[in-house]
């Protein structure tokens, strides 16, 4: 095997496509780097020898038959949703699929013609999913071979902004998909907790936090993703009483964006009238009941049972929600809305750099006495291209790919990088490029 | 025309039926009650000469166009998701049907070769949707005929317990279909006021709630329905300045069962796991914080920041949810097993009477005078088979099917009952059984 294609040369690949080019020249491999803009693509491959760069259509089934025919391993970088198609014709022409995305239903359904075909189709190797996989997994593995009982695995990860650019009251920035942000929460959450399922509806998601503080990084706060209950079967931890898997913010993120949550603001079930012609503060507005004689930013302090002088008001004010410039958008959702109301403040500057926080907290019993493991990593970003994100989505699905082509993962199916063959080579060669978990354990 | 077809014999059809039944003997009419229960048809017939009860399975396509070929119209009672086989095969058979169901867009559809075939489609002919639009109609009518101009329509409907079988702190019994009063609200509301748009999300439907006053029977409380958008263009309101429409309860139900909403009690969108073996107890406990050293009531009184000794604790109590009762309902959502809940608490006595309660207050401008229009309706079951539901239900269904008989009703087509051909006629009848709009009007 010795040639790649990866479909896809956005935000989430530069990484990905150095780190190929570095192993091409080395195992003399072939990398062909699709996207529908060719600039990008040629930008991603530079004029790397081994590399080409082409205009790829994924919705264009007669040239993905072509380039997939002539790969032996394909990355797919698109958005989830349009993954399925190149998973179709890989398992058909019998060659290996990498993916950072969820396993959709319809993915899932491969599973046994790629059994069948002997083509490995892997995903969720990013960052999260992904980067979580493969240190949870290496975690579990250490404590149950030492003989120890897990109690409780709490696990968090967040695409923040680096200290050195974070500079507004929100202590946050779009990092990286800000539709998915806006959204975060919709549909409520479920985990367990000492044994008991716990469930907590989407307009309570931002106010039943948690605080957690990494050394040197200072304070975060965590707010719960959508099902962490899953997460037993996939990592072994079927009778674990406590499993919670939850998402950093900076302290005080939490409380204001469940204003937002509280006023109706992120609802994307609905289009508004007039959202054209509709300004900032009418947006606003429109969440909040009819008094003529108040101000719209008194009736939602009042509203929000938050003072007209608080932190919080102050935080929704910088955003600019009760200005008066128009939104400007067509028959558009509140959730539409919003996000390009935030947008325009919470942009990354050209010399910003983000961050990506992950921390796993681990309680157990060994030998009759219980401990607590904390493991944590901090990656920050280079610059606006090379980013914390891009380097921990791209390196894990690099590194898996290579560990595809040099025979190392086989496994034919539907999988997760869930299995030593995976997470042992994997964590051991992202650490030599500055990935690396910091693990203390302390009795309790 | 002398045959009618009445699909459906449940708990809305005893006032219809025995309406067109009386009807039958005067015109000559033969009236088919059909239902897969034959008990529940030859029940409602009983032995009258005009009448026939026959079992009938709306699923089973030859005997739908057995029975709808004998018909002239067909009265469909069926859930709303059964009418459209019944008004296809009536397009196609050219027979004509009413319903009291909201019209789908499946059912919208079918306008265009209605019209071609000469076939009336009347729907939302029962109470809500049904008296709701023929009395604002005639308001609208008497107002703007007399040169007024309406500034504000706001229209209020409540299905409740009558006052002399109101027993319980809720001031509430389920008269009608639980799953609808668990659900309410969901999906939040939109509507208009002093021309401006406003919206509210689900989570702070039931507690932006409006008092409302009715002679002689004392205080209720509005919360907002779904859409009230859309009954501009119905009503003929395209440019009304507020437009509202809203459900009542007694005063204190909606801030207790807005606890529910903010518990997550009410979801209706997952499973809950191993809901089967949970208790009453359990069932709340699981949408509540971890604490080991806390009651469960405790926990909740915090959580929702009500005192321990409230009257919407008391509430909560009355109905058992805090009881360690099992829930005994397999891979049910949490909405499913709060209804379970509750209909132990809220069924109806043998001796039970409900109450339907519509209330319309409208301000308008006639000759530079500010006007207020208040007009309400109150009608108290006679028993448990012959409710105010069946019967604000069942006789606008049955006069409107009289009227289609008779010709007077007879444009072709999807229809709603808002024109004067049928709300004058059908208004003027109801008054005859006792189902009579009070109004007054005042200057302000």
């Amino acid at each position: 095997m010795n040639r790649i294609l990866i479909i896809g040369a956005g935000r989430s690949s530069p990484y990905l496509i150095k780190y190929l080019l570095e192993q091409a020249s080395e195992c003399d491999w072939e990398i062909t780097v699709g996207d529908l803009s060719l600039d990008l693509a040629e930008a991603g491959v530079g004029d790397h020898p081994n590399g080409r760069a082409i205009q790829f259509d994924v919705t264009d089934a007669s040239q993905r038959e072509i380039e997939i025919t002539k790969a032996d391993v394909v990355v797919s970088m698109l958005p989830p949703l349009m993954h399925f198609d190149v998973a179709m014709d890989c398992v058909r022409l019998k060659k290996h699929l990498v993916t950072a995305s969820y396993v959709s239903d319809e993915l899932e359904a491969l599973d046994e013609e790629a059994k069948k075909s002997g083509v490995v189709l892997l995903n969720e190797i990013g960052v999260d999913p992904g980067l979580d996989h493969l240190s949870c997994m290496k975690i579990i593995e250490d404590i149950s071979t030492s003989g120890g009982k897990i109690q409780s695995f709490e696990s968090f990860t967040g695409g923040l902004i680096a200290p050195e650019s974070d500079n507004n009251p929100w202590n946050y920035k779009f990092t990286w998909n800000p539709r998915n942000v806006v959204l975060a929460g919709q549909g409520g959450v479920k985990f367990i907790q000492e044994g008991m399922y716990k469930y907590i509806p989407y307009h309570k998601v931002f106010s039943r936090i948690e605080k957690l503080t990494i050394p040197e990084f200072g304070i975060f706060e965590g707010y719960a993703n959508r099902d962490s209950l899953k997460y037993r079967e996939v990592y072994g931890l079927e009778n674990i009483p406590t499993l919670y898997r939850g998402t950093l913010r900076r302290p005080g993120f939490c409380k204001a964006w469940d204003l937002f949550v509280q006023l109706g603001a992120t609802d994307d079930s609905y289009v508004m009238e007039n959202s054209e012609n509709m300004t900032h503060r009418e947006f606003i507005n429109s969440f909040l009941f009819y008094n003529a004689g108040n101000s719209v930013e008194l009736k939602a302090a009042y509203h929000l049972g938050i003072g007209i002088e608080s932190d919080e008001l102050d935080k929704l004010k910088w955003l600019g929600i009760f200005d008066d410039t128009a939104v400007g958008l067509k028959n558009a959702t509140p959730a539409q809305i919003l996000q390009h109301i935030l947008e325009k403040k919470w942009n990354l500057d050209s010399d910003d750099k983000d961050m990506i926080v992950m921390l796993h907290r681990v309680y157990y019993e060994l030998d009759g006495q219980a401990k607590e493991l904390n493991s944590h990593l901090i990656v920050i970003g280079e610059d606006p291209t090379f980013t914390a994100m891009a380097k921990t989505v791209g390196l894990p699905l690099g590194i898996a790919t290579k560990l595809v082509m040099t025979g190392e993962i086989k496994t034919p199916g539907v999988q997760l990088p869930i299995s030593k063959e995976i997470y042992d080579p994997a964590l051991s060669q992202l650490k030599e490029y500055g990935i690396n978990f910091e693990e203390t354990t302390l009795n309790v």
